[in-house]
């Protein structure tokens, strides 16, 4: 299945429209382009909704939020909406202040997601209004663990089913559902928590595999994350096998992507349905 | 001939303000110190033309294009013209949005232009006021061939005449003109577009060229267009020898500008006049 | 001491608040993470406040400046006083335009530094409002050479005297004193003004090392600028053994941050006191 979700990203290289922050952008067009999409940046109220009309998904990411580019937000979603063009929100440090919280409901109330990315302590902030949020990882205390993801998982429907969208918790192990049927990942390592970016280049891949994969966007998020976090782990290998660090672990994983094929993906994700 | 235009770079180390976008601002950054040029960024009005007079050159890029940078690019384009600075435009999405055709249009007018470099979409755009983009990749329908290359090389040669800039028109083929003498360039791997930032690497490259050759643009123009393809070329068999992917391309990419020779660009460069 | 002081960062993790230029926002980020830090940017108004109150420390640079953030540097800076956060100031391309000296001038006035960092010319620019900046490198006749050395230690002992901050003065010999000790540090590569970013990583590490070594931040910063300086003549013995150029020295020189030991940075640090 997910062999399919690849190819088919690689096979339409969807355009994908991304407002986003500028602490990963470089990253997040890069990575698009390794895993077979095209990227866009365009964050002027002026051009916001011509851009995502030529576009076939769009990626929006609060990361470094700055007050001129709310209203592109607001319109881009809303004309992605009426096109039925996927769109997926990372809540980057919702919870953090309360700009990026208030922000992120309100993006919530004008726009329908189809998808919404964050760790556990942002997606909490979304969901309940609650959530600590210590820059922009998870907050220890709400970390998902083999004893409490059950737990987790009926909160992730419920949000789910609240709002309509795929929601994907990132974390340790990783949670996609949506009201009835989840996932649950365990790919990745912890390395890629040692480099900026990790979760802003899953948003902007997400929305490259939702975009090709509309028809299943569960699946495609499923995929998108197995994908990230299996490039992670040989990344990983890669820069101890060559006595590397942080700054060439993330162009290993990105290069991994690039070159992965979709056999490697299916044999490398483990992940299971709850 | 290329070989002096890029031992003049090196020995006069002219210093560049670059007014660009936030994807690629970086890579431009670094490939100016590559080549032996020296970057600065800076796109406030209320020091654009200071910075501008302290530079020998001026590169323009309307990637995310904000309506705060429109009036520093016209601000810094007229001091530049005013102090008989070359500058370059990068009209990057043309044709993608009424903001960034308007404003490149704009921008037309105000400021003479140097050099213009662009695809062949967007340079249509700023030509004839049609031609698609669609994102920032050249409309397939109007892709430059050995079959239409005549005719491309008389249409790039009219938009000098009516703009006085020296046009680069980007592609698998490359056509360097101003209204009486074209080249085309053969150097250059697709990889290049499996990255995002070789075009505005172009651009602030050449920017750096055309200061350091003040008396010819135009074979300026083509010793970099040449070095960056020639570039291009070595770092994808760099690319293909360790396993690498985009990413560490890119690095490939910039690493190879730093070392290479200008014996060694004369060698590789695949041009002829038209 | 410079063991205990990279220890201390590595075990404390501190959370830095920057609000920094678009150019080299990613390195900055990488090298916190590289160092043991934890990165966050923010540079709204609205949320500068906030932000800064649950970091550790602040950085704040003004490289590509512009209006609408110098509110969010005063705010952020004068919360991070009142709340004994360290803020270290790195004035970059100060004396360049008046947009720069000016803001330099009145976060100088608004704000009490920990730590003000910057080349020769920079820092003469804050001190006695002279100064010649080309672009962002210190201007040539104002290079610290072994003759001149003792005067410019002097020099910098009096200007950490009028600001109560702890100066840093980046070149060839780098200069660390408040108004009664001082360090002159030799490490370092010719190699790092080939990169676009070095300054900026220095800045963004030394607010790390102070905030976790806030009791003793002369000796922090001195352990910063040595572990740039030493990381950087390692990571250009690794470019000139695997025949790499500037972009892959960027990636080893914060790969070298990461892997660095503490016995490696104590064996490695080239000062003296003066």
């Amino acid at each position: 299945m997910l062999k399919e979700m690849m190819e088919n990203v690689r096979k339409k290289t969807p355009l994908i429209h991304n407002i986003t922050n500028y602490v990963t952008v470089n990253d997040c067009a890069n990575i698009l382009l390794a895993c077979g999409g095209s990227p866009i940046m365009a964050d002027d109220s002026n051009e916001a909704e011509e851009i995502t009309t030529i576009c076939g998904g769009l990626n929006i990411n609060i990361g470094t939020l700055n007050k001129n580019t709310i209203p592109s937000m607001i319109l881009a979603g809303k004309k992605a909406n009426e096109l039925s063009h996927p769109v997926i929100l990372d809540p980057v440090g919702a919870g953090a202040s309360t700009l990026r919280t208030s922000t992120a409901n309100d993006l919530l109330k004008e726009i329908n997601f189809s998808v919404i990315k964050g760790n556990i302590s942002e997606i909490k902030t979304l969901a309940v209004g609650s959530g600590t949020t210590k820059g922009v990882d998870a907050d220890i205390a709400d970390k998902v663990t083999d004893e409490n993801i059950d737990d987790a998982v009926k909160f992730v429907k419920e949000f789910s089913a609240k709002t309509g969208a795929v929601i994907i918790v990132t974390g340790e192990t990783d949670i996609i559902a949506d009201s009835k049927k989840a996932y649950i990942v365990k790919n990745g390592h912890a390395m890629m928590s040692n480099i900026t970016g990790t979760g802003c280049m899953l948003s902007a891949m997400t929305a490259a595999y939702i975009t090709a994969n509309n028809d299943n966007m569960l699946e495609a998020c499923l995929a998108s994350v197995c994908l990230m976090g299996y490039a992670g782990e040989i990344a990983y290998k890669k820069m101890i096998e060559t006595g590397a660090g942080n700054s060439t672990f993330r162009n290993y994983l990105i290069d991994t992507i690039f070159n992965l094929t979709s056999e490697e993906l299916e044999r490398g994700a483990k992940y299971e349905s709850k």
